[in-house]
């Protein structure tokens, strides 16, 4: 038996998210079969991080344990000749050592948010960004963003349904950027709660429109409260764009 | 009557190109009858280059007449509204003088073509890049595309139904470049032959994988004859970026 590590990219729109659900087709039973079908083993994919229904990934991790007696790049290979056509694509494929464990060896994360900010919608970038109609303050956004990086208990931007066993969390960037047309939003921590950048993302657009300061962002954020902070923004916009592991993996 | 200079994206997956055709769903008929629904009038609209089956546009220029009475913002808003959910978007409408015509006013376009050269399919970017699944050398490519910059008969890199009148062109700009994992080429003129920017890509792929030195190129130009150049690379990765009207539009 060896343990892959997998790099992954895909487009989330297709899919109910990452974890196998009863309602449609996850990320992650796409690649079981893909792996059932190059080795005729029924083998359970773990994922670094669980994203929603419509979420992407350019960088998202798993694992998984495959008997068959095969090299990296045909792993890679045979994968990906699998999931087709499926818009996942295996980007590397390396053997690991049997503790690596995608999501509980992961010591950080990086998300992307992508807002586009204009009158008309998207056309090419459609389902890949969150389409806001108007002129956003990316430098007040920036500075607002500012309050929440640190050692929090981030309950005001916590999902409901958040299985995470605390809300208290280290958040160790979260810089807003201009990136063409686009506004770009990169978090950085070494985990996240459940919807907490997109709740990120829908408080400082609030800030980008002048509707809220800097100082709202603080209250939002000691209310502890999920109706004191702004909306959850759309997962079209969120890229799970790397996840990191200390020296050894 | 008022004529209107319209400035599109569009992602060209779902279409059989820009032109009218009866084998599908064309750029060119979704827009006339978003301006329909909006004005009641069957007006044509014209486009200053007709891209092909899967041909995406960033910055298509188009033009049409309408006799109701609008604003520049309601002509735009009005035909995105009832352009949903096709993946075409006005960025701009502009009222601009009778004479004007989107494609022959054109005094250049600039389009981009886009390769992703890796071993493993593209997810996120599915159907916006060439997937080449080998390195190639951007260098080499670069300086091979300098060959064809200039006036030259292009008859080598013209599509067989090209209903331009002459093979003899100007090709003002040829670029290749890496843009982060992707290879870009920039291609600029007054005007290019059908299939033009797909075969310069085709045939630059060859000298990026080694097969092709810069002197076959300047072989294959000199040939004047479709058969000496590389094969027509995938509509895919092409993209029309702008369109350009001398001073006065």
């Amino acid at each position: 038996m060896t343990r892959w590590k997998l790099i992954l990219e895909y487009d989330g729109a297709p899919f109910v998210g990452w974890q196998r659900q009863t309602n449609g087709r996850s990320v992650q039973v796409a690649l079981e079969r893909a792996v059932y079908r190059f080795t005729q083993e029924e083998a359970v994919v773990y994922g670094a991080g669980r994203t929603d229904s419509g979420v992407h990934a350019l960088g998202q991790v798993a694992h998984v344990d495959i008997t068959k007696g095969v090299d990296a790049n045909t792993v890679r290979d045979a994968i990906n000749f699998h999931l087709k056509p499926d818009p996942i694509s295996v980007l590397s494929a390396e053997s690991i050592s049997d503790d690596f464990d995608a999501r509980f060896s992961a010591t950080r994360r990086l998300y992307l948010y992508r807002i586009l900010a204009r009158r008309p919608p998207p056309a090419v970038d459609a389902g890949r960004v969150w389409h806001v109609t108007r002129d956003l303050d990316v430098g007040a956004m920036h500075a607002a963003a500012q309050v929440l990086v640190g050692y929090h208990d981030f309950t005001s931007f916590r999902a409901k349904d958040c299985q995470s066993a605390s809300p208290v969390k280290t958040l160790n960037r979260l810089d807003v950027r201009q990136v063409g047309q686009e506004i770009h939003i990169d978090a950085v921590a070494p985990s996240f709660l459940h919807h907490q950048v997109r709740n990120f993302a829908g408080t400082l657009k609030l800030v980008g429109e002048g509707k809220w300061r800097r100082e709202d962002v603080a209250w939002a954020l000691d209310a502890r409260d999920r109706g004191a902070a702004g909306p959850t923004a759309p997962a079209a916009g969120l890229f799970l764009v790397k996840v990191s592991y200390d020296s050894g993996y």
